[in-house]
């Protein structure tokens, strides 16, 4: 028997409007699929006049949040940030009302928190879409690969800097001028400090590592570090030596440890994760027993979050129809507390720039302070010189730790021949 | 609540250890994450006495399947094949006991059967293992993407044919000598004619079509050509013009019809696709409004294929706890027919190598046919002679029908001038 289902967006922006058209559009497939219906019942913004990219009866428009949740049967949050879809979704979750929301910033930031009011009133919260829009990746990982523990989850997370490093890597241009562009096609915010800094990218690896481990790490012990630094030099290097710089979220376990980490990565060229290229996201999951996997899709924008969106609508209206709610609980905390790894003790290899003076001795004093610091060199290349007196020495490491690649860097970077900040960028080996 | 389920095994092959191993040593964090405890309680099996890759306690095993249905709560068959194997899963399903398989054959001959007595007796039947095991492609079409119309699935779904392509692309081998390789290996059967000649393929790609478009087209009516005819030089010429040759699934909506196909393609070899290499599988979706994604993993063996299980054996679990059997039915017809485009209909690009005797005229006889049955080159390139006096006419067309193709061929094979049969393999443009 067809069971339909009350739907409330709160915010009628981008993803909202691609919310509604997905339900216009592909309601008659979703019904037939799984014998729920989730109808439109309402949505609310504080501007409900500016005209959307899709066409909704207007008397389901309202600008009362507060109503709109008490009349339906589920919540859809698409508002953002964290300040009042806090509240909505609380406020929803109370009344026992299931929330769906894309809110990655949120769950990073008060997931723990949201979890456990979704918990006390036995209301379900789903948020496919707050990872990777287009690709299901919260539901491969609780329920696709639940038989597996997860060794490794590398991510690229963030369309807006996969974009840049890719165009500034196949155009030869800089990374201010590839933003600029960036922003020009609405593919970065005006805004775009949340991307290109990484914090995008480490709300997404909050959300999936405690997933992964039963444990939630939430945002602040997280180590980030975003693209801004990255030179078109950096790239060309790499490329050279056979990589390409990627911003990665790095989510491994060592023993019974775990470490967190998002920054630039060189990524062997030859791998599927080297070639995700421009906007598109994917997520390389190694399980025990599945072993290693890739998922590849648009991770943001109007049509891939929409898909997201709806598939947790029919998830919460399947739980209303057959009373499982909670089914797959939003989060559940393991037993087994792992500790993060200090970034000062990750142990992976490193791609190090350094500026030097073309002088005798000067490679002999690096190879000396990296030796002493117990870090050993898998190769090193010397550039021709090209305008300056400085020659930029390129070196890449075998294993070593993050600590002693640090006092390594201010040993050199103390020295007289030693020109500029080092560049120094981690290897992720696949 | 923790709720325990009682399974029980039929087949204690490679996959039956698999899924023993998975259950023995994952157990902890599949109960945590999930609230239910899937306990193994019986394997049976003809020969319970030869020594499996798994330890299990020996009053578990048994030789009598009948009896083990009656004792479980979930039948997970094993068995494979389509003999005694409808029988155990029709036997369990009639007594209300839920089923998990991963008999593509089977489910790809007489799903709707299976299906059917399933949805008469209210029991689940899952079979996540059937297509690309390691990947959850079952249940990302049936969930993460059920708000998305399907508009086109293109695969490598059988690991043994990824593998002989690949090797005879690397290593510069015959298709021949790759494949006793892959035999000793343990990568093809000894046997491998299910595999190589498609027939494994087209399994689940009816499977994945019928999900997909929501009608059971079943094996028959699916055109299926194997990696038998593939000849070193073509993998050769392919990749002078830039592509790779993969077995591929093709399922594609074309308005309100559907083409189904499995055989040998070209695929441009920059796209993430044409770089899926060795055993693994992967699955290219295009969905609306999501967008094209990919999933990659392994498709087949022992670890891959036991993830899928113990995955379908928790939603199985979930539902007997929640009461929710059929939360997400097998399989449901949808209301508009879709008809499958016959063969000769398909419209595509083509790669053709023509063999011909190196005279004046003969190129110009060989455009005209193409021309005369409106097919239109994209290029064309003939090699210098290297032993005998043929040399091979290499054309690629632009968007031809396949009739029209296959009736130039028959016209040029007449010819005097042209020598052997003609292969043609077709172009999938991503």
């Amino acid at each position: 028997m067809l069971r339909e289902v009350k739907v409330g967006i709160i915010g009628f922006g981008t993803v909202g409007s691609g919310v509604a058209a997905c339900l216009q559009e592909n309601i008659e497939v979703i019904e037939r699929r799984t014998g729920v219906k989730p109808v439109l019942t309402g949505i609310s913004d504080i501007d409900i006049t500016t005209p959307r990219s899709v066409n909704v009866p207007k008397e389901i428009l309202t600008t009362d949040s507060d109503a709109l949740i008490d009349k339906v049967d589920v919540v859809v949050e698409l508002v953002g940030g964290t300040g009042c879809a806090k509240e909505f979704i609380i406020k929803a979750l109370k009344k026992g009302k299931p929330v769906v929301t894309a809110n990655k910033a949120l769950l990073a930031e008060y997931g723990e928190e949201l979890f456990s009011v979704a918990e006390k009133s036995k209301a379900d919260i789903y948020y496919e879409a707050s990872v990777a829009g287009g690709i299901p990746i919260i539901k491969i990982l609780r329920e696709g690969l639940v038989g597996n523990k997860i060794e490794r989850i590398l991510g690229i997370l963030n369309g807006t800097c996969n974009y840049i490093l890719t165009k500034m890597e196949k155009e030869n241009t800089s990374f201010s001028a590839v933003l600029k562009e960036a922003q020009k096609l609405g593919y970065a915010e005006t805004d775009p400090m949340l991307d290109i800094e990484g914090t995008d990218t480490a709300h997404k690896a909050a959300i999936l590592s405690s997933l992964a481990y039963g444990q939630w790490f939430g945002l602040k012990p997280i180590y980030v570090q975003g693209i801004g630094g990255i030179r078109l030099e950096d790239l060309k290097y790499a490329s050279e030596l056979g990589y390409k710089i990627k911003l990665l979220a790095v989510i491994k376990q060592e023993n019974d440890d775990v470490q967190i980490r998002v920054h630039p990565t060189l990524v062997a060229e030859d791998t599927l994760l080297a070639n995700v290229s421009d906007v598109f996201n994917a997520a390389m999951v190694k399980g025990q027993p599945v072993g290693e996997m890739l998922y590849y899709g648009r991770g943001a924008g109007r049509n891939p979050t929409a898909s997201a969106v709806v598939a947790d609508l029919v998830d919460v209206s399947l739980n209303l129809k057959y009373g499982s709610h909670r089914r797959v609980p939003a989060f559940r905390i393991g037993k087994q507390f792992r500790n993060l790894i200090p970034m000062n003790e990750i142990r992976t290899r490193y791609y190090l720039r350094i500026q030097v003076v073309d002088k005798p001795g000067v490679i002999a004093r690096i190879a000396t302070v990296l030796g002493n610091r117990g870090i050993s060199m898998s190769s090193m290349l010397q550039r021709e010189r090209q305008s300056s007196e400085n020659v930029n020495l390129l070196v890449v490491t075998h294993t070593a730790r993050e600590k002693d690649i640090c006092d390594a860097v201010a040993d050199m970077e103390a020295f007289d021949c030693v020109k500029d900040k080092i560049v120094f960028i981690r290897i992720e080996d696949i």
